[in-house]
């Protein structure tokens, strides 16, 4: 099997997230926040220790890291809890994913907001002459940019936009699940508010494990409610962070596995992995340019990508062909890819498109068996 | 270390459940329901074998399994979402957990519900007669049962509590973070609309991983929203279970080693499980009885518990006992637990109690070790 399908979740890991999450697990199982014994320390100490690992990758020495099961939660803390604050005008990239896009259409579905798509153009740049024109007519609250486009790839001038959004006193909120780990980003800058990682994806930790940073200062309503281990009695959620948030037992396991995963990193540089996933992009590229029944998508000059390429394969639907290509040993995924928004913008809904994706460990065998199967579709056009 | 916080989370796990969680996931790392090729397949079928043993676990192959991160998650989606379905008058028992009276709160706090306390005697036992009083007088609307007490063990008639309230036509949902795996429940019958089951604690699989089971014919708003890899281009929920409120990325590995813990309750029996518990039951209250300075709480004859005792030791606050013991080695979990409604009812809010949890792990070296602190207690006091 050619994995082609990282941007659904990275696989393999490095073996030191396997072995690591197995060994701590088994040794140091205990509950944080939830006794004084040993074990718990020991727990706790590697859960911190994870914690400052997430803020320096992110350069945020200074912000909260808050750990959630997946992004999707993440998101919908914190975009429920800044609506409920009071934002009523929300502005989005094209390229926003089902974890933000849902989140916001239960809240138009009611009237409680209003959402406006910012201005890009048809080659995938962001018009800031015209944002600035969609902010000066209406004030953002919110400001939500998916990082790394989850379709097409694209890397969105995050820090640009949130510049320009906090001259309007907006609430910034940048999506990194394709991102964190393999873009080097500062997340420190005073314009970012919170910025969500999917430990599983970019970051080579496991399923389970997710987050976000925030700026500490911003006041926020909680919308999912439990045991904290600490401040039992007060039945409202506790005002220190990260327990406001963190509510229920934390996925020690998964932790574990992020811990060895950012030490990996950290061991390579961001820069290194960033570098390999670009020679990485260029050679998928450079396959899948070969064949002229291979309709690249969303690929223009002058902008930035991570390794996800989407394509349309001339005469095959892309459900079908996401069939073909699974039959041959290639696992991509075809279709929508949890993002209709982004589908729209490119032109491509609702048929979707198939969608690869690599990673440091893909290699000269995966592009290989992707070249073969590419060869057989010809042969059989 | 003598481990006695099993009801923080039971520790260790049996060793095919770290085994089956690693093999599995080196080799099986896939995205479920986002992909169609061999990868996803072999996880697709993993989690669905997962379902079905959860199901026969708790006897309800009709109902729908849901998977959650945490037990924390799972009750905030069905309180929250019924609710929002406008249930008004909800009943509790009075070992509720934080993750249940923090969600209550929140809405009580706006006005929105009416909350209500099932009558118990002192002693410990429901009033069935009272409780039909209470019915009749306020219709209830929703009725949640912890079905075993994280504080003082007390497993309540949840089967029968529902049966009655089932007559007033309220939804119902037990709280089996306790008990699940370990105490014989039919959740399969008519009066269970919800069950939720933590699978790091009495089933014996890892953090990460629990849920909930559902009468699938129940209609509820969701309160998460997000990807589900499945009728993507609908920004509403899909309204096909489980899809509808298992959004985001499932936790693979965490599912995995869930699916070992079942197979290994299953080659066991939870009747032997349950057999076990109350030897180890037994053999801690024996010892703590032993010692006239442990003043056991809400032990009663006539009443069924699970593995779990609170005390209270004579002279010494509950706070720094539980310092004492974690020093001797006995990991033990001090205060509230989480459920300060409990110790209000228990007499025990709100200095807490020291709580002893067993597994089916705990050994007669966990004992002895328990029995040499509590003696250099008595000679120290």
């Amino acid at each position: 099997m050619a994995y082609f399908d990282n941007a659904a979740t990275t696989f393999p890991k490095p073996d030191c997230v396997y072995q690591y999450m197995d060994e701590f697990y088994r040794k140091n199982g205990a509950n944080v926040g939830r006794g004084r014994y040993g074990l718990v320390q020991s727990t706790e100490i590697m859960v911190k220790d994870t914690r400052t690992r997430v803020a320096d990758l992110l350069h945020c020495p200074a912000k909260q890291v808050v750990f959630e099961p997946t992004a999707t939660i993440a998101l919908n803390i914190i975009i429920q809890g800044i609506i409920e604050s009071g934002a009523v005008n929300i502005y989005i990239s094209p390229f926003e994913h089902n974890a933000v896009t849902r989140v916001l259409h239960h809240y138009d579905e009611s009237g409680k907001i209003k959402m406006y798509q910012l201005s890009v153009s048809t080659e995938l740049q962001y018009d800031f002459q015209r944002i600035r024109y969609q902010f000066d007519s209406i004030r953002p609250d919110l400001v939500i940019v998916s990082h790394g486009s989850n379709v097409c790839g694209l890397v969105s001038p995050v820090e640009e936009i949130f510049a320009l959004a906090k001259r309007y006193g907006a609430v910034t909120l940048a999506d990194m699940a394709q991102t964190a780990g393999l873009v080097d980003c500062n997340v420190g800058l005073e314009s970012f508010d919170f910025a969500v990682f999917a430990g599983h994806k970019t970051m080579y930790g496991p399923t389970g494990i997710s987050g976000f940073v925030m700026n500490s200062d911003i006041k926020m309503p909680t919308v999912i409610f439990g045991g904290t281990g600490y401040d039992s009695a007060n039945q409202d959620m506790p005002e220190s962070l990260p327990e406001r948030y963190e509510m229920g037992t934390l996925n020690i396991a998964g932790i574990a596995g992020l811990n060895a995963a950012l030490r990996w990193i950290e061991e390579r540089s961001v820069d290194w992995l960033w570098e390999r996933e670009q020679e990485n992009r260029e050679r998928l590229l450079e396959i899948l340019q070969g064949f002229d029944f291979v309709k690249i998508v969303g690929n223009y000059e002058g902008c930035k990508y991570v390794g996800i390429v989407s394509c349309l394969i001339e005469g095959i639907s892309s459900d079908s062909a996401g069939g073909i290509f699974s039959q041959g040993g290639v696992a991509v995924r075809a279709g929508l890819q949890c993002a209709p928004l982004a589908h729209r913008f490119l032109g491509t809904y609702p048929v979707g498109t198939v969608r690869f994706s690599v990673s440091n460990f893909t290699c000269e065998d995966d592009f290989g068996i992707l070249k073969n199967v590419l060869e057989n579709i010809r042969d059989n056009l």
